[in-house]
């Protein structure tokens, strides 16, 4: 499996994946499931993707090659279409259509194929964007009351997201935020797994503002990972029953 | 949906169940989903149940008849059989046969009923032990390793159980750890509701030592859900990241 979070904020949008997929427990691999597409104070378009990954690789590659092609335009590259909800439906259409094609193939073994992503990015004089694509195509978009989108596993780190996310987080105690929510479910689910790849986009900046990997083992998130158990069996200490 | 959550620990046994049950969104309903069949000093057996109504129910008044009738024995009646094993047995026997007559039932409308269990208990002279039982009538055990099983919405409520909760976790902290990890799945999970039923039963006593129903407002809860919001997000201020 997949966890992927990504918040949409006054100041700006964060995101963050893992990089697990597995076909089986005796079969487990690192892949980078969040693609950024930027020109940079132009647009900036971030894609996170859940599911299987013989869909969302080939979705990824076909929105590149829609995109570098030499009749790239409007209608079907990602980095010309002249919105953000223009962007969405690019993508959904393009996930749609692999599914339908990878479902065809796996028929035969009755066996499904499924997939679904977050995107999420700006273009200059547009809105701030941040959408969560089904494996049908259709979407549903981050709003004011629900500020923050997840794909996968998303249940272990839902609690504290509910607890601490509003629209006028900081960018700083946004990022806190997915990464004890993702350390929530690191340690309650085995299918989500290091390394980490973080991403702030500052509202109206149409560029990246931040772009971590974080590795298996590194110190600030294995300090923030005890502070945190610490800080929660401290909290757990303190109420009463 | 449920959430049941049940804890098996050197000082006993800590069980919480919540009581909403839906058909749809527009058809909810308060049913108990915990039965406690208590031969004081004896025998005490505490049988907590997640999935389709029909099933569940059916199930339990069928052990119900089993235990009451007059040729019950201790083949067939939960309240004689000679160990907690056996008793897992007849309860899962149970399950599996009342699922597949209404699975019958169903499939005219291709659809499927389905249901799980945790059985807890100890006859006197016996150990306390602690059983999942699966849809199927087969089941797995609570160990020293790991000594919670939980059925139903299980996700949200479990990175607070694995972060505090060890076969030494004392009966007081147990009640608190199953309460806010409850408390979790409340503010995130519609399907679950108030109110919770609570159960305690002490090490060797073979009877309830508490047995509490905590209903919708109860001020004792609401505090403690609040201190514990309150405490998480004083814990989430002091991580640095």
């Amino acid at each position: 499996m997949t966890y992927c979070v990504g918040l949409l904020l006054d100041e700006g949008m964060v995101l963050l994946s893992d990089t697990r997929t597995n076909a089986g427990l005796d079969n487990i691999a690192t892949y980078r499931k969040m693609f950024v597409f930027e020109e940079p104070g132009e647009r900036i378009i971030a894609i996170m993707t859940a599911g299987s990954l013989s869909v969302t690789q080939t979705t990824i590659a076909q929105l590149r090659e829609r995109m570098d092609g030499p009749d790239a335009d409007s209608e079907t590259s990602i980095m010309k279409a002249p919105t953000m909800l223009r962007v969405a439906e690019i993508v959904g259409n393009m996930l749609a259509q692999v599914r339908a094609d990878v479902d065809d193939k796996l028929s035969t073994m009755r066996q499904a194929a499924s997939a679904s992503m977050i995107v999420a990015g700006q273009r200059r004089g547009g809105d701030m964007r941040m959408f969560l694509i089904y494996p049908e195509g259709n979407f549903i978009e981050a709003t004011e009351d629900t500020p923050f989108l997840q794909i996968g596993e998303h249940k272990y780190g839902k609690p504290i997201l509910d607890r601490v996310i509003t629209r006028k987080t900081s960018l700083t105690d946004a990022k806190k935020a997915v990464l004890l929510s993702m350390d929530s479910t690191l340690r309650s689910n085995l299918s989500v797994g290091m390394p980490l790849d973080l991403a702030v986009i500052r509202r109206d900046d149409c560029r990246l503002s931040e772009d971590r990997r974080i590795e298996t083992g590194d110190d600030t998130f294995r300090r923030m990972s005890e502070a945190w158990s610490a800080a929660l069996r401290e909290a757990f200490v303190t109420v009463d029953v």
